[in-house]
């Protein structure tokens, strides 16, 4: 093998996954549309067309031909050191493949069929309140997740095969045990602030916002903190997300409610933190794994970072509450700034996890982790689920949806065959906390900054340490290296407590 | 042979077509987005994207083994009858395979990518009236379209090999034949009208029209016609189109002018006609050509007859001029609907093709006709193309642009690769003419109809008679079998001497 061997197969294996990622990004286009602007008659061909191109990505990530490059560059100098470019590029795709070729074909299309259709019916039902109308493509979907995590196999249970394809090398058991050490700390917590004479004046988030006045300080925030709108969007949709359509073309969506105040602000930020780890990703890795995300918990950690770390601190507010004041002179002009924070950072048991504080959030993903595993396991009839969910609820946050629009049908994700992603929406919250922590003793003081209206600092950081990293780590060594210690729920806990203490005395 | 064999290869045939046709659905999505929603910086991989399907799609349109199949087909019974569906399917997908075969795959994809990224440098060119920026791109877009005529072959002039994609079996010399017939009797009759004393109000038009009221007043007209918005959409663009995304995903654009009511409304029902051709082909033919539109002059046909024979007559107002004055009130509230009848039908020279009135239309689409075939035949050089344009303004019109933005940089067409198409738009004035001629007289009388907010017996007659034939008849014989005679300018002039007589006395 002469010197220059190496280096020529591994071109060729990159364009073939460049390749792919360009269908997958026409994929997403088409996907974003679906959910966005797809006129509802529409919802059938759309079905095809993904199926059709699903089909032929699996074809293209499942080719032997390339899995066998794949296997000799792994033997190679280019993939002797993990962490580098060239091997972090050369491990993941492997590892993908030789997930992927586990999956029957047709088993594939099947999902990419049953999840189209799926979020359309579920549309429907979440409008109709009516889930016996959701409950046979719902039944379908997991009766095809089990199919899909038994082809793939799993170390210790069903959920694990699930839960690898949004946070690789994660364990449902280790996950359950941070969760619980989380929870046994946050319970007592949210008991003494509801035992706690102090409550905020949440009725003053429930004036009259005027959408397009919303739509206006949702855009200028997102572009403050860093969100390039010259290669992205901002658009409504039901159930907002980000998605990347290629390395200059992020979208991020919302919703509006003109007597919710905080579901579409705190919404952009959200988003608007998914965004800036896409554009922070290196677009001349565009496609190969070093230019893509780690997991989707490190995905999570930069949006519920932007959107409660920064988004709801005071510091962040010392900047932008006289703006909101005057943007919203009916609803906030005679309203104190300690009011409003007080009323943003109010922790409620609630009923919608989207709506959910900072503090109760995470119960609120405790439930769906524990019935999505009953789920996978048999254990729980997909038809039982609706009893099962609110019975959850009344044992975890002592309340109970009064119909399923606002219970079960709430999320879209497995209408869309999202089993295991649940999770990562918690571990998000602790790396979040974990990093910011890190970034504040390392930048010398976020909040001084934020109130001056500097967000660059923390995005300049985020790219350098996380975004630019791609997958040449792993979420567990990127937090290592990044904060200098294994996870932890030490630092969201010590963050609430800081910021809640206070408030509620 | 036996019996069954043919359908078995009819169907197979077939099946190729339909994926084709759904990557290209998918294409045309891509192409919706990039020209409504999606942000600046993506247009690159955007470019990439489409190239990336265009040269799928043009490897499946030129597979081999489909073409021996077809060709096999065509020798069978199911091709016996030309006009049976069977028959004109595999009839005109063998056209289409033997012109495409000619095409090497690197000119398709660079045709692809050039037009893609034209249509951004000529949105910025448009935008700075700057011309040279444009030029090198516009100089490589003619000679790659010289490259693709040679390479197809063509019977008189190289300008046929592009017609023929538009217009299919048509001639450039039999269009300019008809075109010069009708400028020869257009030409007086604007003559005379210039020479009238009596002039219509046109500032009646030029008033403030608040644009979401346009919008709503449009999307009330669009619907009104029949166009079904749960299987379309109406959106915002720079240069408005109509595109098909599907069997049931027809999407249509407009511009907002607050200063010219015209403008988008005429722009909608002039796109809600090719709209509500797409949503009359029969969705069980998508893909193949009985499920697909004639030729862009009878596309043009449609969406001329609803802008201008419907929407501009004095029936159609009858009945939405009391609608207009309300949703006017400022500044239609004291003008009467004569008033308002005159200013819509108004004639005057003018350099915007697309606000042009329907008398001198067709001297702006003689201009970009002469001027393009001098480009194809490589007579004048494209550098040399805005002194050319002006002149041709100055000789046909009298009139000379001030500047390239209202001149030669006004159309997307030749930015995105279309040369050839222009003459498209005066055929179809022509057959919308002929066509609403004889269903005026079948259906007794369409103006007491229109004067009742009945559009319906149109549209429908429409769907029988154009919509659900798809391909099974060419534009000439689909002319003469529905209105017994062949291709005249004499339905046109004596529908505008009937209209602009009376008006200018």
């Amino acid at each position: 093998m002469t010197q220059s061997e190496p280096e020529s197969l591994y071109e060729s294996v990159c364009r073939h996954a460049r390749e792919t990622a360009l269908l997958a990004s026409i994929e997403s286009a088409l996907g974003w549309d679906e959910r966005t602007m797809m006129p509802p008659a529409a919802a059938d061909y759309r079905a095809e067309q993904v199926t059709y191109l699903a089909g032929m990505i699996h074809r293209r990530r499942t080719d032997p031909q390339w899995g066998e490059r794949l296997a000799a560059l792994a033997e190679g100098p280019l993939a002797a050191d993990p962490h580098s470019e060239t091997g972090a590029n050369i491990r993941r795709l492997k590892r993908q493949y030789e997930k992927r070729v586990k999956l029957p074909q047709g088993l594939v299309e099947e999902l990419a069929r049953t999840a189209s259709l799926g979020q359309h019916v579920w549309q429907e039902a979440r409008r109709n309140n009516d889930f016996a109308s959701f409950l046979p493509i719902l039944d379908k979907t997991f009766r095809l997740k089990r199919e899909e995590a038994d082809a793939l196999g799993y170390p210790e249970c069903r959920y694990d095969a699930l839960l690898d394809d949004f946070e690789p090398d994660e364990r449902t058991s280790s996950v359950a045990r941070v969760l619980a050490e989380l929870r046994d700390r946050l319970v007592p917590l949210v008991g003494r602030i509801g035992a706690s004479p102090r409550r905020p004046d949440v009725s003053i988030l429930l004036r009259r916002y005027p959408v397009d006045v919303q739509e206006a300080f949702g855009r200028q925030a997102a572009a403050a903190i860093g969100f390039d709108f010259t290669a992205g969007r901002l658009d409504v949709t039901a159930h907002p997300f980000c998605a990347g359509l290629g390395p200059r073309d992020c979208r991020i969506t919302t919703r509006f409610n003109e007597r919710a105040f905080g579901e579409a602000f705190f919404g952009i930020l959200h988003e608007a933190g998914h965004g800036l780890y896409d554009q922070g990703l290196r677009a001349d890795q565009y496609g190969l794994p070093a230019g893509d995300a780690v997991s989707l918990g490190i995905h999570e950690s930069q949006s519920r970072m932007w959107e409660n770390l920064v988004g709801r601190s005071r510091a962040f507010w010392q900047h932008f509450y006289p703006e909101a004041q005057k943007r919203f002179p009916e609803a906030l002009g005679g309203v104190a700034i300690d009011d409003f924070y007080f009323a943003i950072n109010g922790v409620r048991p609630s009923l919608i996890r989207v709506e959910a504080d900072e503090a109760t959030y995470n119960l609120h993903i405790l439930i769906r982790f524990e019935l999505e595993q009953a789920l996978m396991d048999g254990q729980l009839p997909v038809g039982d689920l609706p009893g099962a969910w609110n019975e959850k609820y009344r044992h975890y946050l002592g309340i109970v949806p009064p119909n399923d629009s606002q219970g079960v049908l709430q999320d879209i994700h497995w209408a869309g065959g999202l089993v295991g992603y649940f999770p990562t929406y918690a571990l998000g919250n602790l790396y979040a906390a974990q990093f910011f922590a890190r970034a504040d003793a390392e930048l010398g003081g976020l909040a001084a900054q934020f109130a001056r209206g500097e967000f660059e600092p923390l995005r300049q950081w985020l790219r350098r340490n996380i975004h630019e990293q791609g997958q040449c780590y792993s979420a567990a060594e990127l937090v290592e290296r990044v904060t200098g210690g294994p996870l932890s729920p030490e630092p969201l806990l010590a963050h609430l407590e800081a910021k809640l203490g206070p408030l509620y005395a």
